[in-house]
């Protein structure tokens, strides 16, 4: 089986030039294919903010009524989308932005079964794999926002961790896939003071461990639940790592069963 | 050698939920392969506004400094070709949302040649007609917003109609292309008043007079002169009507040489 890089990156290594720069630098040098799953939630935050529309979080989710919706279809699907695109073009790589909704390659469901009303957000029903690999035959990298659609003309505003790894999934019927979680520090740390003490390997045993001391917690256990989550579904290897650690197979952490 | 019909729609008619949910019937119905181009100006405005950036415009064309480059890249390249990408694909079209970027299917030069300086606007240098035919070999609808990129990472706000004409003129090499300018009159009229006057059929010699008689003017003088130079670039056929013409022969203005 072929390899397939899918990397994610947060919002705040492509809404800053310098860690654009960096971040874009360091994705053209892997081989392809390869496809990049981005998010943007500062930026959409900043214009709503700008546009006078409070945004509201709940457990780290957004709240998605149908203004913050306009706004995260512009920020995630516009401004962020082709301001990586450009830039992977720029380094000639053939990078082409998408949401869910553009050659259909992934439909969601509105979320409806929560306590919480969280408006437009949607959780992912299918992935398109076929469509997507006919793209990365024909030499194209896909820049993928964290939109969907549900086949109806609803967009729905999705997470981007969610995406990548629903994608990497997916994509595992036809290709031996590494999942890059691509943040702001170097890996999983023991020490989060102590850049040097990353975990390089995580198995679920080793995470029962972590999370009972107390090393792993907050926004990282929904993270890590859906890494786990994608290698039970057949990803090869999940990699949690920053920029730097992109283009370095011994960097960052490994997660495997 | 086969037909490909190229649609161009201004942004009134995508802008409002009521003559876009009549476009996508109308588009949809047509014969594939096609392509759309799409404005949003009025949303351009009206999300600058929001944001506190005033808009100006110098001949018709808007003046794109760093900060309105950012909005139309949200509202044109998020927001209304996301919005038209999610109802084609809601109608079963196989719709895919792009940038001269994406796929870098467009490349453009700063425009510095004027005596007045329109910042981040592009002139078009080069259309990628393969990439296109590639997309269209493979049952994909392109959607394209008009914003194009320079190929060293800086994206340019370009001219909805003459990214059509570009668009079709280089296809035309590959296409018998039908190059449909749609906006809200039923095609040239004799008489603004009267729906009912419109003129069939256009040649230089009659665009000539139309002009020497005041019957042309002002917004319509460009979308001419830039439809007859499609047409000595090789373009089949260029129609000028409404998106109720669309899918009627018979309807609207035609030009020719």
């Amino acid at each position: 089986m072929q390899d397939l890089t899918i990397v994610k990156v947060g919002g705040k290594v492509v809404e800053e030039a310098d860690s654009l720069s960096g971040l874009l630098n360091d994705f053209v040098s892997l081989p392809s294919p390869k496809i990049l799953v981005h998010g943007g939630g500062r930026s959409a935050t900043s214009v709503a903010a700008r546009l006078g529309i409070e945004t509201k979080m709940v457990e780290g989710r957004r709240i998605t009524d149908s203004e913050m919706l306009e706004v995260v279809t512009m920020v995630y699907g516009g401004l962020v989308n082709k301001g990586v695109v450009s830039g992977m073009q720029a380094r000639g790589c053939n990078a082409l932005g998408m949401t869910g909704a553009d050659m259909n390659i992934i439909q969601s469901v509105k979320r409806t079964n929560s306590a919480i009303d969280y408006g437009f957000v949607g959780d992912i029903k299918e992935v398109n794999a076929n469509a997507i690999d006919a793209l990365l035959k024909a030499g194209v990298v896909p820049v993928i926002a964290p939109l969907t659609h549900d086949g109806n003309g609803q967009l729905l505003n999705t997470n981007a961790d969610t995406m990548a790894s629903a994608v990497a999934s997916a994509m595992s019927a036809l290709y031996r896939v590494t999942l890059v979680f691509c943040f702001e520090l170097p890996g999983v740390l023991k020490d989060i003071d102590d850049p040097g003490s990353v975990i390089s390997t995580i198995t679920p045993d080793v995470y029962e461990n972590l999370k009972r001391d107390g090393i792993v917690a907050d926004g990282m256990i929904p993270k890590l639940d859906n890494s786990f989550d994608a290698l039970k579904k057949g990803v090869f290897q999940i990699k949690i790592t920053n920029t730097a650690g992109l283009a370095s197979p011994s960097a960052g952490t490994v997660l495997k069963l």
